[in-house]
């Protein structure tokens, strides 16, 4: 057990903090295996709905440690993999709050989560090609598909910095919030998430992260998955919360 | 035959009109096959170039019926899937005019349309995560391609309503219109359309909704179809007419 | 040999000049076949690292010579094919300046360009419809993709003009550059792009030129090019350099 990286669950929410602050929660080898086991944990427990992914008082990440990198021998296989891969394929949905530096696989892996907030002044950076390595977690498909070829470009063939204003206006981030509230937000918004009905909840996420496909495909699937719907409990709470004027609640419908 | 749609046709094109204004335009079975009839129908009368669809003077649609949710048996097959598939499917351009309440699947039919303008304080909601279904007319692929999926996310996993800048800049509307030119502009937009070159029109609209494919693959597939229609009189009508400093005549070369 | 086309190497930057001021540069199929030269021989060139593609002091490129259209038999198959295919093929690095006219394939070679500039009033236009052919480069699918359909709509359905502000918009260029300025500043651009380590610069504009995937199929993909990386002698410099306080000196890396 590495103390790098806390975890605790609240209101259904996995909160789940990277605590490396005087090395700018640089990550190293224990740490990603303590975030995969996070993610991986949470999706098994019942208790936690959604997950918080969020850094130390002055910073997100400042991604990989660089020295550390030297000790590489492969990323496939490793650590650092199955996180990504225990973010990218979560299926309960991972809010973010990033803060400070948001760099290396600290920027890249927020295009896998569903909402993500940001302090002004966050610093992103994709700086791979200044270090002779090519992106990962997805980013080279991700940024490109967000921002645009040429905006990408800026960000993964020259490696310049960007700030909220860009990450807001490519749909990187939500929104950007106060520094003093950040935390408090993100965990708000989760906990929002936490309140829906879980099941629905699961397969809208599925949905949306089902790759693209010709839309009579999509049409087609969606409808199955409406078509199961109209068999559960949920819809019928929310009809009769609407004429009783009440709000609705799926606690019971899990 | 139903007065909840009316339809007539007007410079080329086909108005069709939402009209239970006292229900904010909500939609129930027999009005899903009436659109569902009237999008079929214009496809296949040649008096018809293109389609415009608008609501009443103060509401889009608000979408299906609530308490007629509790009816339905499936979305697979319904005619509401039906009205959905001839919009998705239109070989002709459909322009749409919104305004009021545009939700549920008045917000969703959207992303298939080709020009779309709307009223200053027209209401998106995209409720389906609230209600304990799952999103359909292919939102849950085409919102996150349009948005990001995290913007897309605010819409479908926490079910927030949005307007018309969010709209905007989003892509789901080409401009906010004064409501009291709102119908009176959509319809000229598609009376403009309808004076392009009809074949060249049909074809050009079907490339742009072919699903993406590797780049050297949709070249072969356009050359292909701009050979065809370098055998075509559009272009050397076009040509003389730049030539001759008048506008061109398409109306002989269909 | 053309003289309408124009190339010289200069800072690791093979610079193309399309050189028909008195026309606009519009293109005829000299030039095309010129242009497709110019690419192909920088592909096989070591000194080139990186294209940079501009038009005359007041034009990019007005497009296709209008009245030398309809001497042609097809598309397929023809210099201007050729000289798309070179551009949106290209392994190395492509920036663009443009200014003035960036009209037909003026305006759709660009979505092909890593990096493009342009100046306050340049001009862009899709005028296909127009002239009743049908859109090529590809465009039919990277315009609805960067702009989404409806606005791309207005460019390839209407055959409406647009100007920076929504080439910047859109993520058509990325950004806008004083005339007096321009072509010096796309230049030190790609003069920087050149100064990277090719090999990694190769390895991630491949990278993010690969259609869109399954996430878990691009992080294996990324995965072994990272893999790669490792084992050569870049990331070792990059990180030496930086302990050392020192930039990074990738030119014996080649």
């Amino acid at each position: 057990m590495t103390d790098l990286i806390l975890t605790h669950v609240e209101s259904g929410v996995r909160v789940i903090r990277i605590n490396r602050p005087d090395k700018k929660n640089a990550l190293i080898g224990e740490m990603y295996q303590a975030l995969a086991e996070a993610f991986e944990g949470g999706e098994a427990d019942s208790e936690t709905g959604v997950f918080l992914l969020r850094g130390s008082e002055t910073d997100f990440t400042a991604g990989n440690d660089l020295p550390d990198f030297l000790t590489w021998d492969k990323l496939s296989g490793s650590v650092a993999d199955r996180f990504i891969r225990a973010v990218a394929g979560a299926k309960k949905p991972v809010v973010a709050a990033v803060r400070g530096a948001a760099m290396g696989v600290g920027a890249t892996i927020l295009p896998h989560c569903d909402l993500v907030y940001a302090a002004p002044g966050t610093k992103f950076l994709t700086p791979f090609i200044n270090l002779g390595i090519v992106p990962e977690a997805a980013s080279s498909q991700t940024l490109p598909a967000l921002a645009g070829h040429r905006k990408a470009a800026e960000m993964l063939l020259l490696g310049e910095p960007f700030g909220v204003e860009t990450a807001l206006a490519i749909g990187l981030i939500n929104a950007v919030v106060p520094g003093e509230e950040l935390e408090a937000f993100a965990l708000a918004q989760a906990a929002k998430l936490a309140t829906k009905p879980r099941a629905t909840l699961l397969m809208i996420k599925q949905l949306m992260k089902t790759p693209a496909e010709p839309v009579m495909d999509r049409l087609t699937r969606e409808a199955l998955v409406f078509d199961a719907c109209l068999k559960r409990p949920e819809l019928k709470e929310a009809v009769a919360a609407f004429a009783e004027k009440r709000p609705p609640d799926f606690s019971k419908c899990r």
